[in-house]
């Protein structure tokens, strides 16, 4: 076996809690290298005197390089001790923390250890994020419905989107429309930003206390909550902690005064007065974006204000969390207090970064549940929309995205195809829907919570920022009411079936050079087997499967005949067949 | 290249600030294999704008498998974007986040992130702390210094210690004696637990807030603490908080009251009434030790006496740091709030955890600044003592270690050869002198803080405990005053440069199958060649080397010829070279 590939190494997501009473434990070897791998384990103040116990391993992820392995043990005093065999032909390796090993270690002292399974560590996500179907709103381009509130100079509900206009949107225009998102069947919003701000995206905060007076109230937002309450659907804010804008006050103290201001140490300045220089500001800024200085969230006032920001709308407005903006360059003390402050105000409510990349340093219990799964949404877009990654290669993927984080992470991840800060799912797919269904078939049958991007289900289009901003539309006639059936037929088949929600992944069929891929899905007995096709071809899948089978979206049957299903999948194509 | 050995992930050891303006990063290739690690890096953005840079890696550490490169580099707006390039014979691979690519990346974008260098986050261990040299003292049987407190059934000094027995060691002994320390040269002391208690070694905790009246008083300790302040000699204590003892008020009230009493939970009860069977406490415990049983550090009430117990002996006592008993065990919430309320009342207070695996997870600023550093006790004993290990596998572990945490860690890690919890390394030895010093010669030239047990360096034996814990010798004519001279050298010597506490460490040989080894500490253009002989017979090492050296210790002077240094040592012996 090769040693080099061989990796361990105890807490992160190699082993750690998965409940109060299950610890995971997880190896990684090179691709077909082992045949078997069997963890040892016990309890270390024991271990002599009651001896220690083995549990087979499972290859439970796989990607282009690794193996990875995982096994699930509850140890009866909370502390383990571990070790690993690995088997190939007629090779066998032991592994404890120093290294390798061709007879069994007689000294259990260097096996490697879970010192104790403490609660308070155990990283809980909310239980419904995995029973949640979400959908995004950028609210100054949902629905206008109270143009009394509209800002200058308002445009025509569905212009173009520039960087600077306005259309209207706003929470009246959010409460008359939660009809169509109920038949959507969705049961949880994000919003894009509410708060005061001059932009038509609220990501400059000007009063993080008060919802924009363009878009409403708070008593307004507080009436949208409760009437989202009413019918099972729960919001999430956007939190935009990083920075502020240029017009929340405290910076305008310190514009005004410079140094003498009492919230200069509010930000991050470089050198006094503020100023920009050869495209530089002179103070810490959200890239090089001189409207919006970055906040320093080191300094207790800051942070009591924010928590308290944190706690308001969660308690006296009754979110249901907090999605975070660039929470990535926020310090992680920070986001340990604002966890305590959010789970003290709503023990249940989501807290969701928005993280682009790895993002493991966050998803340890002690800072978010979950972060914006945008590797997820590169895999999909490569396999299903833009074909530049084959059916093996998005497996691989997968894989190393199932390895990369503990289990109730993935189980929680907030999984989109788009969102105000890309191009639209139907751009992207060169307007051919029906890339938009294969795609979103995929995201419906992952672990993980989708999110629909508001207007995706009734075919808007649009590019990168501003095009992805457009305005809904709201006239039947020029809706895709065929897409948005299919939208709600997907949201209705994952809700009903937990299976496609946290049952196992297990991949069926992903070759190298081909277009398609099947997995299944499986929990409390019922099986789903997922088959794409990504070509621009029909393709015939032969499936390893027994019994009968059905199309769960089209009830058409299928049986299996001498082990094997038979899919026939259009160009762009996918079928959910669901066992019995 | 061998791509399953290449391994890098953002955070951790891999990538880390080091300092306000300095990220470290790592990546692992397998041993021989790369030629040269290239670091890609600029600010995400503007990569394109701006360009990016490139900083050559080095290998600072290697081990059985792995090369391990590092660079630094001080991002100008404190966020790094960067990528990896590879290069052996003809081959170039590019490595980001998505993996392996043969063509250099377009788009900077999938490169890996450290977001932004927070100071909040950065790991700062005390300063001093790579600066000092610790004593550890067992209260018990350190010296006698008031007889007026020695408990009931005292021993007279210097009988056999066995688990149970007294022989009336108090603080005054240790006032007594502070010349004793000032001579040998340590500027630290690790007391063993101080608080009341039933034991001899007082891990059994009854309270928190009050010096064993067997050692003294509250007073005393602070007597004591200035004393030593007064002399430059900092003071750590244990902190017991996994669990208390079985007098301890509140476990005798849920002994006594069961569920109803109002701390039934402070404890972890499974099941009332608190009993033992078949040897397990219904209760968790410390192993299954039913006097030590553990305390429920997530219940506030027990934080916030915990707490006030960390804030008191710092403020009120003067204490300098904590060491934390049974550490990994606790969970992290806890460790991160006891951290900032010890940082609180002294900000270079030292918070050591007593660990003896792998510390990741502890090391990365949030909890501790350093772990007891076993595994390097391990190494040293196994290459200098036990003679189980070569020269090369003795230096793979080094390299095993360096790369296994942030330089800081490193540096600040607590470096001992024995403590109250093993044999005494004279008995490890076979009282075999020369490799005692041989080994100290080694602890004193490794990064990382050394620590003397009490009594090593005047010559006493002992197994395991009890044996370990035997009373010390003040009989000079009884003290090994050679080897104490020895101790006090190398206390001098590395005291007295900077090379030899926080200097780079660099192997200069280290051949498989020989007992020998050499390395390079260097710093502020000083520099060192420690050579060593762990042999049973005299060695003869010939060094790459220029110029004029001495032995650091002897003075004896040796030259460069021809580009080498030729050092020959005797059976278990070492040398010191100072260039110059």
């Amino acid at each position: 076996m090769l040693r080099e590939a061989i990796y361990h190494r105890p807490k992160n997501n190699w082993c750690y809690a998965y409940d109060r009473q299950t610890v995971h434990v997880r190896i990684r070897t090179k691709r077909g290298d082992a045949e078997r791998v069997t963890l040892l384990h016990g309890d270390k103040y024991n271990w002599h005197e009651i001896g220690h116990e083995t549990t087979e391993m499972r290859v439970f992820a796989q990607d282009a390089l690794f193996d990875y392995w995982q096994a699930e043990v509850r140890p009866a005093f909370r502390r383990l001790k571990y070790g690993f065999r690995l088997q190939a032909g007629r090779e066998t390796l032991w592994l404890n923390e120093q290294g390798f090993h061709e007879q069994e270690p007689e000294n259990p002292y260097l096996y490697f250890e879970y010192p104790f399974l403490n609660p308070a560590d155990v990283f809980e996500p909310p239980a419904w994020v995995k029973d949640a179907v979400f959908y995004q709103i950028f609210p100054e381009r949902f629905a206008n419905g109270d143009p009394s509130n509209d800002p200058e100079g308002v445009l025509p509900w569905g212009g173009e989107p520039t960087p600077a206009n306005f259309f209207g949107g706003d929470l009246q225009g959010v409460i008359d429309h939660l009809d169509h998102l109920e038949r959507l069947g969705v049961n949880a919003i994000y919003f894009n930003p509410l708060f005061e701000a001059t932009t038509n995206h609220k990501y400059d905060t000007e009063d993080y206390r008060k919802v924009d007076s363009h878009f409403g109230t708070n008593e307004k937002l507080k009436e949208l909550v409760d009437a989202c309450h009413a019918r099972g659907i729960r919001v999430l804010l956007d939190a935009v902690f990083n920075h502020s804008g240029r017009t929340f006050a405290p910076f305008v103290d310190v514009l005004k005064k410079g140094q003498t201001s009492k919230y200069a140490d509010w930000f991050h300045v470089r050198q006094f007065p503020l100023t920009v220089k050869e495209g530089i500001p002179t103070f810490d800024t959200f890239a090089f974006t001189e409207m919006m200085p970055k906040l320093n969230t080191e300094n207790p006032d800051v942070q009591a204000y924010l928590l308290e920001v944190a706690r308001y709308w969660i308690e006296e407005i009754g979110v249901d969390g907090w999605r975070l903006d660039v929470a990535n360059e926020v310090d992680h003390r920070f986001w340990r207090k604002f966890r305590d402050v959010v789970k003290t105000a709503k023990p249940d409510a989501y807290i969701l970064g928005e993280i682009w990349h790895d993002s493991l340093p966050w998803l340890s219990g002690d800072q978010f549940d979950a972060v914006m799964n945008y590797p997820l949404t590169e895999a999909i877009l490569d396999f299903a929309v833009k074909g530049t990654r084959d059916g093996r290669q998005f497996a691989d993927q997968l894989g190393s995205l199932l390895a990369a984080y503990p289990q109730q992470a993935t189980e929680a991840a907030f999984n989109l195809l788009g969102s105000h800060d890309t191009a639209r799912l139907l751009t992207l797919a060169g307007n051919d829907k029906r890339r938009v269904r294969l795609a979103s078939a995929i995201q419906f049958t992952m672990p993980g919570t989708p999110c629909v991007y508001y207007g995706d289900e009734i075919g808007l289009d649009g590019g990168n920022d501003p095009g992805c901003r457009k305005c809904m539309e709201w006239d039947e006639s020029k809706q895709d009411l065929e897409l948005f059936g299919f939208f709600a037929g997907l949201t209705r088949l994952r809700r009903s079936h937990r299976a496609l929600r946290d049952g196992s992944l297990r991949l069926l069929a992903a070759e190298p050079g081909r277009a398609t891929l099947a997995y299944i899905r499986e929990a409390d007995g019922e099986r789903f087997i997922v088959a794409l096709n990504a070509g621009r071809r029909q393709a015939k899948l032969s499936l390893q499967a027994t019994g009968e089978w059905s199309d769960a979206l089209k009830g058409e049957p299928f049986r299996a005949e001498r082990g094997k299903i038979s899919v026939a999948l259009p160009a762009y194509g996918f079928a959910v067949l669901k066992q019995g």
